[in-house]
């Protein structure tokens, strides 16, 4: 990044065809609301907030995670949507199959607008977010996961309400959580906990004492 | 960045407060529209697009620019209009002169929800995007200013037509994005040229051949 190339108009036109392709994003509602209650959340906006979520709790990623990548990563990870749509966080597998083919070829059409060199970089960061085997993506993904879970939480319940979702649907994904960070698995499944005393999250949690990384 | 801090439960909670209260910034409309025209902008989508801009447009960064610095500016460079809202880009200069103040007394509050040590980081990066010294504030400004351009020209006018903007408006903006990326000055004002001889904005250019850098 930085190093100011030759200009090169063909270059720069793909660039600004995909960035104004890109913002259809504001179009893709997700099953959340925002902040507050008022509206359903689009994916741009939820792309932003937790890109802002990356910066603010990178302290507590693994040593040497590179927060940039992070960042990167959840600039880009929703725009596959753009063709393939959002799909709700707890629907069956066989859907999710299905979405994860429809977003191959989402890959394929948005970042195929790129510049080819500017592609490859681009298709590789995404990659990386959905394989989740590097400590930059494991950090990305938690961020994915904690921000409806502190949105329905402060909702009073929110989607896991309207779509009847239980407490061990949810901590299945706090263990993706603790899998980027184990503080903030900790904190997720505290929060659970809170929701389930609560009463606004059905569901038992299993006994025992609660694992110290959360995992 | 990176580098596991012994978990503080404090600490992690400001965090929180403050990812959810920043949450806030989607109910803040701008007054373009997004891509597609069907509504008014909110500043956390605006603030999305223009990091992802930094991202894909950061090889027309000046050498050397540091375009993890220019994003992180750029997620959080609107957070003080939650509390100051969001001011058009042509108000008179009093009125930009009463929101300077708002936003200082925003940002107070705001940032001052993080942890002290994140506090003084985050108000550093905020007032370094204000004072447009460094480079990655030149080059975050240009993108906050060349998102607009792109929106209203895509749409036919847009804001330009419901405001009565006119061209040597827009081009006084577009000295900004010169100044953080030549490259990008000089693509902006392509696209004042062409909208005025399209006759969706009005006024009349320079005369005298383009110069080469834009600015």
């Amino acid at each position: 990044m930085g190093g100011m190339e030759p200009i090169d108009a063909d270059s720069l036109g793909r660039q600004i065809r995909f960035i104004m392709e890109a913002g259809r994003l504001t179009a893709v509602l997700r099953q959340n609301t925002v902040t507050g209650g008022s509206r359903r959340e689009n994916s741009a906006e939820h792309s932003w907030h937790i890109a802002l979520m990356a910066l603010v709790l990178g302290p507590l990623a693994p040593p040497g995670t590179d927060i940039c990548r992070v960042m990167s990563m959840l600039l880009l990870h929703d725009l596959v949507e753009i063709d393939a749509g959002d799909l709700f966080l707890y629907a069956p597998e066989a859907d999710q199959r299905r979405q994860d083919a429809a977003e191959q070829t989402a890959a394929e059409r948005l970042f195929g607008l790129l510049p080819a060199g500017q592609e490859s970089s681009v298709r590789a960061l995404w990659a990386e977010f959905c394989e989740r085997e590097t400590a930059e993506a494991r950090f990305a993904r938690a961020m994915d996961r904690l921000q409806p879970i502190l949105l329905n939480h402060a909702a009073g319940g929110g989607t896991w309400r309207t779509h009847g979702v239980t407490a061990d649907q949810v901590l299945g994904k706090v263990r993706l959580i603790a899998d980027g960070s184990p503080a903030l698995g900790s904190y997720a499944r505290g929060l659970v906990e809170d929701a389930v005393r609560q009463g606004f999250l059905t569901g038992n949690l299993p006994a025992g004492p609660r694992p110290a990384t959360g995992a």
